[in-house]
C-alpha cells in the first residue's frame, strides 16, 4: 500500500454561527469568528489516496486525474466563494473545519473509488496553527 | 543602520470591486475577487523599521512595542473583520494589497516616528503567490 | 472520528548530557548537543485531539480551551527557559525531542480528557530536519 | 512508542516513461513528465523510525547515525543525479514518487534492523503540492 | 510607488558546464551540478512589478495579466523541459540562477512595459539554500 | 549587477541583559529574553553577495567558496554554542539579532572581498515572526 497526497488551495470567506441562538451566545461559543460581517481564509486541502501502485505506471492514481476531480467538485464551488452563503456542499453545515474536511470527503469519494482507489484522508489547513483530519467513518 | 522586521497575521473577507461599476464591469475588472458574497484570505503584515541600534540595548526597537503597535493599530481593527464594512483604516478604499498596504503605512507611521524609529517598509501577504511592497512616498 | 491539530511554540536551551557519565561519554553520545554552555531550538508543538465533533458547534473541542490547556500547562512553563534547569514537567529527563514529546502527553492529557476528548498525538519539530512523535502508549 | 523522523535532500532528473510504449502512448500517461530531455525536482525524504526511547540516552536512535545510513545509502545515490540513468536502487523501475518510496525502504531497512530499530514510513516530498508515504508490505 | 510581486514555479532538469572545457575542468567549477547525465530543481520565480496603484482600481498591475505574461513567456517554455537543451530563452547560456534571472528578465521586460508598469525585479530560487536576484542593469 | 543568497543555519543559546544593569532593570528592557538560565533558537543567516556574474562561469561566486566562508567563520563558532559566553565574534555584544547580524558581517566581509566579490546584506532570522537585516554602514 502506498499513500498518495495532492494539495489543492482555495480562499474562502465564512462565519461561525448558529442561526438559533441570539449574536450573545453565538460569540460566547464562537467568539470573533462569529462576526456578523463574515471573515475569511487562505484554505489548503491535502487529500490522500492508498493503493498500490499500477504495475504499468508506478502510479497509485494518476495525479492529473485526482487533481481534476478535487478542483470540479471542490475548489470550483469553494473558491472565492462564501461557505455559508453559497458552497452546495456546505448548505445547512457551520462551516467549522471539521465540517468542511467531511463535506469534502463526502464530495470525492465516489470520484475516487470510481478510479479503484481508496480515498485515505481529508486534511484541511485553515491557518498555520489550526488543521483538521478526517479519515472516513 | 539596521533593518528590523516583525511578522504579524490577521484572517479577514474582503470583496474587490466599484460601487460605481455595473457588476459585469467589476467581474470584468476582478474577476471571482468580486463575488458580492465576499472570499477572504490569511494575510501576513511584515513591518520593516530602520535605526542605529541602541548603544546600552543591541536594539533598533523594542519588539514588544513594534508588536504592540501594530496590533492596536491593525490587528485588532482587522482580524477576523471585513475589509470592506468594518475596518476603519480601510474606509472607502477598495481593498486590494495595494491598498492595505498604503493603509498599514499611513496608521502605524507616527507612532513608529513617536518612538524615535523610521518606517521602513510594509509587506502585505494575500496568499503564497501574491504580495505587496510599500516603502512611503 | 475527526482529528483537530493547535500548533503551539516556545523557544528554549537546553543540553543533552548525563550526569553520571564523564564529559567524555557524553559527548561521544550526544556529540555537540553535550555543550556544557547550552544550545537552543525555537521548538514548534502540533498538539493533536481526536473525537466525533459536536452536533450543534461542529467542533471536536474548542480551540480556544485547547490552546489555553498546551499554553498553560507546557508554553508558560517552557518558553524562553531552559529544560534542564527550570521546566518543572521535564525534571530528571535528558531534553532529547522524544523526552519532550512524552512529557507534554503526561502534562496535558488529563485536561483534554476532561474536556471529553481524547489525545492523539504529540509532534515535536526541534529543526526542520529533526522532528518526534508520540501517541501515548 | 515514539516515532523519530529525520528530512533529507536531494536534487535530481528524471523522466516517467515506459520504453516498451511508444512516445504518444508516454505522452498521454504520463504526461510533460515524459519529456524525453528530462526534467527535474528538489526531493525532500522524511524517514521515520519507532521505536521505546532508550532508558539511558532518552533516544529512539541516534539522529547521526540515522542520517549516515541515509546520507549513504540514498543521499550520495541520488543527489545531482539522473534517477533512470545512473541510480543503483531506481535500476529498472519508473521513478514516480511511488517507486521511489518503496525502492528507498528496502534500500535503508536492514540497516535501520541493525540499529534494533523499526523502519515505520518513507515519505517522499516531490513539489509543494505532491507527496508520498510508504509504511512497508 | 508600490512593489507587487507574484511568484510561479517551473520543474527543469541543467546542467553546469562549458562545452569548450574537459571534463575534470568541469567537475573542477562546477562539482556535481556538472554531472553529464543532468540533475533537476523545483524552481520559483517572484517576479516584482513597481507602479503607483491605479485610482480607479487600486491595482498596480492586475494580477492575471502579469501571471498570464510569466506563463506564456517562462512557464510554458521552461516548465518540465531541459534547460540546456531546449529552452530557448536559456539557449547558449550556462544555465546557472544568475543566468536564468536575467534571461526571465529580458524575456518579459517588454511586455511588462507595455502595460505601462515597471520591471523591479526577478528572483530565482533553485533551493531552499541558493537564490539570486537580477534588478536590470 | 546580480545579487547572490545563500542560507545558513545555527542553533545557539543565548540571553539579553547587561551586566551593569540589576536584574529588575534587565527584565523591564529584555523581559523573558534576560532569562539567567538562558533560552535558545533555531537562527537562519542569509548571506547575499553582489557582482556581476562571470562571463566564463555564469556565477556571481561560487557557492561552495561562500559557503566554505560562512561555515568557517560563523557557523562553526556559533552553531551549538552560548552566544555570550563562548562565540569569539560576540565577545562583549549583547547578542540582539541587531548585533549578531553586524557580527557577521564584520566576521566573513574581508573573506568575501578577497574573492572580488561585494557583501550586499546580512540577514538574521531569530523567529518565524523576527528577522534583521544589516547592509554594512
Amino acid at each position: 500500500m502506498v499513500f498518495l497526497t495532492r494539495r489543492e488551495r482555495f480562499n474562502a470567506a465564512h462565519r461561525l454561527f448558529k442561526p438559533e441562538w441570539t449574536d450573545t451566545k453565538n460569540f460566547e461559543v464562537f467568539g470573533k469568528c462569529s462576526n456578523p460581517n463574515w471573515h475569511g481564509h487562505n484554505y489548503e486541502l491535502f487529500i490522500t489516496i492508498k493503493g498500490e501502485p499500477n504495475l504499468e505506471t508506478g502510479f497509485v492514481i494518476n495525479l492529473k486525474q485526482l487533481s481534476r476531480i478535487v478542483r470540479n467538485r471542490i475548489i470550483e464551488q469553494a473558491d472565492h466563494k462564501n461557505l455559508n452563503l453559497e458552497v452546495p456542499f456546505m448548505k445547512g453545515k457551520i462551516p467549522t473545519s471539521e465540517n468542511i474536511a467531511i463535506a469534502v470527503w463526502d464530495e470525492i469519494e465516489e470520484d475516487i473509488v470510481n478510479l479503484n482507489c481508496k480515498l485515505h484522508c481529508v486534511k484541511v489547513v485553515e491557518t498555520e496553527n489550526n488543521s483538521v483530519e478526517y479519515y472516513g467513518n
